[in-house]
C-alpha cells in the first residue's frame, strides 16, 4: 500500500502532485496524529485546499478525525464545511460546537452557509443563527424557507447587478470601489429599476469593450432565467445543455435573487447521477465512510425488496413441484432462464432510466425506443435460444428439454425487452422515481415469467 | 403523449420552457418537415441553441433527419457538430459532405474541432483537413497527436496570456484591441519570456483592479497545470475538487500549450459517470437513438457473460441432482439463496466502483473499507438468515430445511460483503476497469457459493 497508484491504478495517467491530499501527506500526518504534536498536524493542514481538507477528515477513523479536528479547531478553514458528506460534517460541527460554527458560517458565501445550516436540526439552526449579525441572518433565514433541492437553496446572493443604462466604465470604476462583492464571479446581471433581471454580459465581454459603450448595448437579452423554485437537477441540466458559467435566479415576478454557479451545477450533476447509479445497484445513499450500522441499515431495506421478489419466484416453483421431481434436469436449467431474461431487461432499465434522466427519452420518441427494445428483444431471444437450446438437448441428451427451453427464452426475452422499457417510462408518470422502483419491479416480473414459462412448457410438453 | 410533463413527471418542477426544444416545437417541426417545407423547418431551427439543435436532430428518425439536414443545409450552424453523438455526426457529416465539413471546422474553436476530427476515419481527416487554411490545420494536426481521452485533446488553443510585468491597464487595453481572442474567457494566464506558466488571474480580479496595479501582483502562483498528456478522466476530476473555471494545460516543459474551461469537464465527468452506470448495468456504450441491430450487437456480448456465469451455477447444481429428486423443495429455496447473495456483492460492488472512481477509496482507508464491508456482510446474514430460516422451516414444516437455509444465507452473504469489496480493487489493481470486470465476476462466485453451500449443506444434513 506505498503508493496510490497502486490501488488506483488502471484508469490513471496523471502524478498524484495534481492533488494535495498526496499518500506522503497523509503518511506524515498519521504519524504526527499519532504523537499528538499538534503543531505538526497544523502544519500539514495549513497549506490545503478546503477540498482537499474535506477529503482528509473524512478518510480518517473517527478517533483519529476528532484528534484532527481538536489540532485545527482554532485555525479551522469555514470553506471546508460545505464539502463535507453531511454524516462526517455532523460530527466535526458537533465537536466545533455551535458558537464556532456561527462564526464560520457567517464567514461563508450564502449558498456554502445555507448548505451547512441544512443539515443542522431545527434547534441548532436557531442557536447559530442566533450568533450570527442580524442582517446575515435575514439573508440565511430567506434563503432556509426555499424547498429543500431547489434553485433557491443552491444560489449565492452575493451578485453583481447594474443599471443597463450605465457604461462600461461606470461597471469597471462601481467594481474597483464596491466592497460587498462575490470573490470571483463569471457574469455581470443588468437589472431594471424594479430589480427585474433584462440581460447578461459575460465578464471577458466587458474586459474587451471600450468604456464608453454602454451596458445595454452589449447585454445578451436573450439568456436562461432559473426561478427560485426549480429542482436543482434541472439546474443541474441547464448548465451541461448550454454550457453555462453562471445563471441568474429569480422569483415569481423575474426580479433577481441571486447567482448560481458552474461549480454549484457540478455538484448536483455528480450527486444526481450518483443517485441513480445507486439507486440501480439498489444501495440507497450511503458512501463508504458510512458506519457499519447505517450502512447495514439502508442495505437491509434495500435486500428486503429482493427477498420478496426471490420469494414470489420460490412460489411460482412450488406450484411445479412434482413436474421437477420428475424430471430433475429442470432444476438445473431453471436459473438460466430468470438470470438471462433479468440482466437482459436490467440493460434496458439501465439506458432508459438513464434516458429518462438527461431527457434524451422523451415523448416524441417513447415509442420509437419501446419498439426498438422490442426488436432487440426478439434478436436476443432467438440468438439465446438457438445457443441455450443447443447445450441443453445435447446436455440432456433430449431434443424436447431444449426446444422447451429455447420457447422459454424467446418469451422471457421478448418480454425483457418490452417490460424493461416500459416500466420504467410507467413508473416515472406514477410519480416515482424509475431508477428506485423500476428494477426490483422488472426482476420480479422476469423471475416469475421465467420459471413459469419453462417448467409450465415442460408439464405441458414433457410429461 | 400531449405534454412533456406527462413522460417527464416525477422529477419535473420547472416549466419546459426553459429549453429551446418544446413539445410544441417538435410537433410543428414534423409537419413541417412531412410536408417538405423548408422554409419553415429553416425558420423553426434558425432560433435553436446549438445543443438544442443536436437534440433534435438525435431524436429525429433516420428518414426525418436526413430531411432536415437537406433543408438546413445552406444555413447548418457548425456549433452544432461536436454536441452530436458520434454516430448520428457521422450520417450528418456524410450528408453534409466533406467540403461543407471543412468549412464548418474551420470556423470552430480548436476543442470543437479536434472533437469532430477524432470521429472521422483517417481518409476523410486528411480529406477535411486538406480544405482547410495551413495555419489553422497544424494548431489542429498537432491537437490530434495527443492521446484519446487526453487534456491535450479537451483543450482549446485560443487564450488569453500576458507577460508577468504588465500593468492591468496595459492588459486591459490588449484585449480591447485584440482580434484573435476566444469568445468567452474566465482566466488570463500569465507567462515568462520562455513561454512557462507562472501565474493565473481571475478575470473578475483584473476588472476590480486599478490600471497601474502589475499583473504580478495580482496573480495566483500557486495553481494547477494540466499536463496535456492527462487522462481526461483526471480533468473531470480536478475540475470539480477544485471547483476551477478553467485551467492552464502544460507540456513536458512547462509551457502553456492550451486551455480546458469548466463545460469541457462537465462533458468529460457526465461521460464518465455514464460509462461507469452502463458497465455496471451490463449495456455497454449504447445509447437510445442507436439501431436495433448496434444495440442487439453490444447487448449479446454481456449477455453473453451472463451466460456463461448461469451455466457454471447450473453446472453445481447438477451435482446435486439426486438431492434434489428426494427433496424438492430444494429447488423451490435454491434460487433464493443465490439471489440474495448476488444482490448484496452488488451492493457493495457498486459503492466500491463509484467511490474508486471519486478516488474516496485510496490506499489508506482501503482496509477499513474491507472489513466494514465484511461486518456488514455479517449483520445481513444474521438477519436474512433468521428471516428465510422462519419463512423455510414453517413452509416445508421441517426444522432442519430452515437451518440448512440459514447457514447458506449468513456463508452466502458474509461471502459477498467481502468479495464484493475486493474484487474491485483487486481488478482494478490489473488495470481492468472495475465497473466492467467487478460485476459478473462477483454474481458468478455467489450463484457457485450460493448453490453449492445451500445444496451441499441439505446433502451433508438432511439424507
Amino acid at each position: 500500500m506505498a503508493d496510490a497508484s497502486d490501488v488506483e491504478g488502471g484508469r490513471r495517467t496523471t502524478p498524484a502532485s495534481l492533488y494535495g491530499l498526496t499518500p506522503r501527506l497523509m503518511a506524515a500526518l498519521a504519524e504526527a496524529l499519532a504523537a499528538d504534536r499538534d503543531s505538526h498536524v497544523r502544519a500539514f493542514v495549513r497549506p490545503l485546499h478546503p477540498a482537499d481538507l474535506a477529503d482528509l477528515i473524512e478518510r480518517l477513523d473517527e478517533d483519529d478525525r476528532q484528534r484532527l479536528v481538536r489540532a485545527i479547531r482554532d485555525v479551522f478553514d469555514p470553506e471546508c464545511l460545505p464539502w463535507l458528506e453531511d454524516s462526517v460534517r455532523e460530527d466535526v460541527m458537533d465537536q466545533l460546537g455551535m458558537e464556532r460554527v456561527a462564526e464560520a458560517v457567517a464567514e461563508l458565501e450564502t449558498d456554502d452557509a445555507v448548505e451547512v445550516l441544512e443539515s443542522l436540526d431545527a434547534l441548532e439552526q436557531r442557536e447559530v443563527l442566533r450568533h450570527i449579525p442580524a442582517a446575515d441572518r435575514a439573508v440565511l433565514e430567506q434563503g432556509l424557507t426555499y424547498p429543500e433541492d431547489s434553485a433557491g437553496r443552491l444560489m449565492q446572493r452575493e451578485l453583481v447587478a447594474v443599471p443597463p443604462h450605465w457604461t462600461v466604465g461606470q461597471t469597471i470604476d462601481f467594481l474597483r470601489s464596491a466592497a460587498d462583492l462575490p470573490d470571483h464571479f463569471f457574469d455581470v446581471f443588468v437589472i431594471d429599476p424594479r430589480h427585474k433581471a433584462v440581460g447578461v454580459v459575460p465578464v471577458s465581454r466587458i474586459l474587451r469593450t471600450k468604456r464608453p459603450v454602454r451596458i445595454t448595448d452589449i447585454m445578451d437579452r436573450q439568456f436562461r432565467r432559473i426561478p427560485a423554485t426549480a429542482d436543482q437537477e434541472e439546474v443541474g441540466r441547464l448548465f451541461k445543455q448550454y454550457g453555462l458559467a453562471s445563471a441568474p435566479v429569480v422569483d415569481d415576478d423575474n426580479r433577481l435573487v441571486g447567482v448560481i454557479t458552474v461549480d454549484d451545477a457540478v455538484h448536483v450533476l455528480e450527486e444526481e447521477a450518483e443517485e441513480d447509479l445507486m439507486s440501480l445497484g439498489r444501495v440507497g445513499g450511503t458512501n463508504v465512510n458510512a458506519s457499519v450500522m447505517d450502512t447495514a441499515r439502508t442495505r437491509i431495506r434495500w435486500l428486503l425488496v429482493t427477498l420478496v421478489n426471490t420469494l414470489i419466484a420460490s412460489t411460482v416453483i412450488s406450484q411445479f413441484e412434482a413436474t421437477i421431481e420428475r424430471i430433475v434436469a429442470l432444476a438445473v436449467l431453471m436459473p438460466i432462464v430468470a438470470a438471462m431474461g433479468g440482466n437482459a431487461g436490467m440493460q434496458v432499465v439501465t439506458v432508459v432510466v438513464r434516458a429518462l434522466a438527461t431527457r434524451d427519452l422523451a415523448p416524441d420518441n417513447v415509442r420509437r425506443v419501446v419498439l426498438k427494445e422490442l426488436g432487440v428483444g426478439v434478436l436476443n431471444g432467438v440468438v439465446f435460444a438457438s445457443i441455450l437450446g443447443t447445450v441443453a438437448g445435447l446436455w440432456f441428451a433430449d431434443v424436447r428439454i431444449g426446444l422447451v427451453l429455447a420457447a422459454a427464452m424467446v418469451f422471457n426475452m421478448v418480454w425483457a425487452g418490452l417490460a424493461g422499457a416500459m416500466i420504467p417510462i410507467l413508473i416515472q408518470r406514477m410519480k416515482i422515481d424509475p431508477a428506485v422502483g423500476a428494477g426490483p419491479f422488472l426482476t420480479t416480473t422476469t423471475d416469475v415469467l421465467g420459471f413459469f414459462s419453462f417448467l409450465g412448457l415442460a408439464t405441458l410438453f414433457l410429461i
